[in-house]
């Protein structure tokens, strides 16, 4: 079959591999239909994420058909039309029982990672009662594809983690697909002020048409966006703000923005240690969180997606076949030009 | 000054009264200038309500300017445009410290109850800095007649009370205004399912015009509307279900359309004691909870009124000055002919 | 092997049984090394529990050693000594996500009910991973068969439904062994009152040496065991009540010791209907909880157990061997004269 | 009056000054009979708090009796005995009413701080009715001393935000009365393991009489510390870390020790910046909070206190009359040789 495989530091390319097999009796294999690129997908190519070894085939999202299953398989059968999530969770250890599923000890995110991922034409897919669902008839698998990370990310480590509520202040520093996601799923809890962040005027336009109730451009340096945020809010600041950029001048910021009682929600993947001004944050009554995705939500963004509370459409700008995955990557990589949000891979 | 007065069973009229004063160092006088005819006002009518003594000037709700305000009260001053909450709240005893200010040991729900309302030309508010709120400058004084009681009302005891979710069923049982301001309430938490039940389609068309996902009309039995609800949902039942009536039958049919983990959130005013179905709910991981509107959410409802995430002009049907205030009550009791949802009172 | 064998109304034997067999990858065969006798086991003999068939081997609680196991089964192998939950989860279904594995589609209660159950040598166990635990070493096995049922549902459906804080007061109604144990877990969280209410003045005594705070002999009437409790809490009433009885007269009184903005929390099995006083606690602010136990807490309350913040051992009071089941249901029925708790049957 | 008078860096006096007066309506003056010293007071003294000007009756914490009462105060009369609580509340204001006591617009901790404090024979006390509690008949005015700051302190900021549960890990890094308070406040939620560190062999005797399960002297440094927890949790860390100095390396402590899934609760007052390790926290599930405390736990910890859930004499090491407080000042400053906790100083 065809796959994109990882090959070593800043090097990829669409090989012929071998269809898996079934390796444990709760395996499936899915016969895939549509994939996509991650940001994540990206710090493997720079060589950032040690766990991944060369000859790698990357990608753990994507909707497909079930090709097989194993005998402790019980949810699903051949021909099942299903969703992937990107974090594999065994149900059952210490942490699956608290659903920090994230942190599963026989699963979390291995695909396209420490296992063979799901950019290629088909994937084997461990624990598939628990990491699969089944799709609802009727539901847009364009859509459903942004269910398998993007979205249950920005829902959980920026959304639920920051306590997102009615009438409430947000800011979202960083307006990429991850920021962008965020905002939507930010929508379901309706707050007041929705305030995107971002250094790209092309990214700040998308944002206000989904939804945003202002947007700064941060490229006047972060005292003054911080300046124009305590502005929009009558110098309070905001009750959440969501980091979904992942270096230390997005951190600092939300740092300088948040007002006393409020939460920092990072969703942002850091490579370096970032500055805690606790002299400062001490006695301002702030809760700082990180999580890595738990899927937990799942269930949750199918019933809003069904019911149309939610629409993932418009975070999907590109479209390729999965013998032109190169050129998907081309365009991902370079989405201060190409405009690209999340790029959809037909396998 | 003009006031409508409680005058024993089914006896009210409008009359001169004088102005009221001052009589502790936290009170305000308000000026009227807009009041409105709550459910309450008409048990008090049938006499079901022992803390309404004849004599009593009635209502509860409202907006106005401060005429005056006692040496201890610090927040406002003599022309500020106001909110009147149905509640007072003393802010410092054991029930306030815990922010349930339906049970301050030195108010509560008072006004137009046992001390003289709001349907009058001027109204004494003791604890007035707890128990006012200002308008924010441009808010809509109409609308902001809404947040006195009923939408609090509808968002705690309905569904902050019935943790309404995304993506969660949600049924409610009643059509009148508390239950379509518990409907706009629960939409402030994108639920999959806004299922509204009542006897009157008329009301039910409201209800569809408002948001609801799909009406059930009663007309033809509980067992009829509870098997309409089972279907809906897929033989599951509702996350939440919301009764906005308070007679037996209503609560009955809440008991028979809960999910397993699911929440009966009451708001109706209870006449009688209820059956509770433990024999088949005591191993179904339900919740039922009770209570008078705490006025806790009056800052979250300003807030999403002024970023137009709530907009609760559609509940007013009627207007009428003051001094058909008679007439205001005739339209509101009939509202099967009258179609009245809420008589905005301008004073 | 030897089992209890349940016969239809008020019948049971001790019989010999063939062995079970592995009957699905995911079960577990459990050499039984003890059990115990549930009030629940009374109930079916009584013909109250119509899922529950002639023919049916009793029990659902116990510890003993792994004897074989299906090939789907990761977390156990033979010869490990386990806890058995009363409760089997499958992990995977809607319900069992939202940790409410008392509601498992494929499981939930079904041990000495639809399926055979402990009070034998040995028992299958389906969804073996999800509803065996190991045994830590060095724990006290007789005290870990308090953490089978009695423990987990004295806890999730009174205690933590109760929601019970420090400085807190609480009252249980009924100081039978599942009173006593929700008294033992209250303690966990400091409240200030632990008030036990029952008829019998030895299970008083009992409660007393638990550490109770007060004790109400309720054989006065319910009204004087009610005003035994406001004067109690000084005319509050409780934050919590706890339901340990599962008839309408103990309901009621809860409801009239039940403080503003307090919780009853029904552990109970009820047979009938019982009055809801909507008319005095519509405007109450109180919650009411039901809960089939989902076993949830066991890894909390095994760590507990490990770390003496808990001693179950004196809610065991007699002692049988297998063969003399019949006489340990015997003492175990007749309570009040033989002053039984937990009556521990070795196998 | 005697009092203890900041007269900047590192120098203070005791003066002769004028007994207060009632300044505002809601004012109470209250004639001290106990207070203490806290480290804040040691940080003013440094220079390090620039709200604090010279020429301020330091202090915050005491019990004594109403003195005089403002027109507006309602709770309290003359003769009544009163704990006074270290942060004044206002509660009218936004903070207020959401329980943000600590940044009460009107407020806050200004006792000793922006006002005159509690280290003299009068003090002034703003907002009396929210900033006074009543002393219960028979309650130990003693211990009623530690329930002004430190143990709301530890409560709220460690204890609370730390989320300590039944079973749970505790790790306290700091062993100094604040660490103490919180090991004492944080057995009420009954956790597993209650592990104190500190440099001072002293202190962590003391910690174990106070019923920690293990002490760790953190003299070989850090990692040596961080591995000896990794030890007694075999490898998962503590779920709760509460940092109780306030300077890098315990909050760098408590970052190495912290499981996936837990949480950091700051109680230290830090003076600089640290290094939160975002590149290996991101994907590990944390919560890391700060708090001023807002002293909403009050009426919780007067409830066990009273009932004996929590004694808190064992804190008080020395006492002394108003006219040694330098001598008093000298013992409290030089812990390690004299051993001190807290200081209780009689008025």
């Amino acid at each position: 079959m065809k796959a994109l495989v990882y090959l070593g530091s800043n090097r990829k390319s669409l090989e012929d591999r071998p269809k898996p097999a079934l390796a444990a009796p709760t395996d499936a294999i899915v016969k895939m239909t549509r994939t996509t690129i991650c940001g994540t997908d990206l710090h493997i190519l720079k060589g950032d994420v040690p766990t991944c070894m060369p000859g790698r085939i990357l990608g753990h999202e994507g909707v497909g058909v079930v090709d097989s299953v194993g005998a402790g398989v019980t949810a699903f059968k051949v021909g099942d039309p299903v969703l992937i999530s990107c974090v594999s969770a065994c149900g059952k250890c210490v942490n699956c029982r608290r659903q920090m599923y994230s942190h599963c000890i026989a699963g979390g995110w291995i695909l396209g990672n420490s296992i063979d991922g799901t950019q290629a034409e088909f994937v084997r897919i461990p624990h598939a009662d628990m990491s699969l669902y089944p799709i609802p008839p009727g539901a847009d698998e364009e859509a459903l594809v942004m269910l398998s990370d993007i979205l249950p990310t920005a829902l959980e480590c920026g959304v639920l983690n920051g306590r997102v509520q009615p009438g409430s202040a947000v800011a979202i520093v960083g307006s990429g697909p991850i920021g962008l996601a965020a905002l939507l799923t930010a929508k379901f809890y309706s707050p007041a002020e929705l305030i995107m962040i971002d250094l790209d005027e092309g990214r700040l336009a998308v944002a206000k048409r989904f939804g945003a109730t202002a947007t700064i451009n941060s490229g006047d340096g972060d005292a003054a966006a911080a300046a124009a945020v305590m502005k929009l809010t009558e110098q309070r600041g905001v009750d959440t703000a969501i980091e979904a950029v992942g270096v230390p001048a997005t951190f600092e910021l939300c740092q300088q923005i948040i007002a006393a009682g409020g939460t920092i929600a990072n969703i942002g993947v850091h490579g370096t240690k970032v500055d805690l001004h606790l002299e400062s944050l001490w006695d301002r009554n702030i809760s700082i969180t990180t999580r890595l995705v738990d899927t937990v939500s799942t269930p949750m963004l199918l019933k809003t997606l069904c019911s149309r509370q939610l629409d993932p459409r418009p975070l999907i700008t590109h479209r390729f076949k999965l013998d032109r995955v190169l050129e998907a990557y081309e365009t991902f990589a370079n989405a201060t030009t190409t405009h690209a949000l999340k790029v959809l891979i037909e396998t």
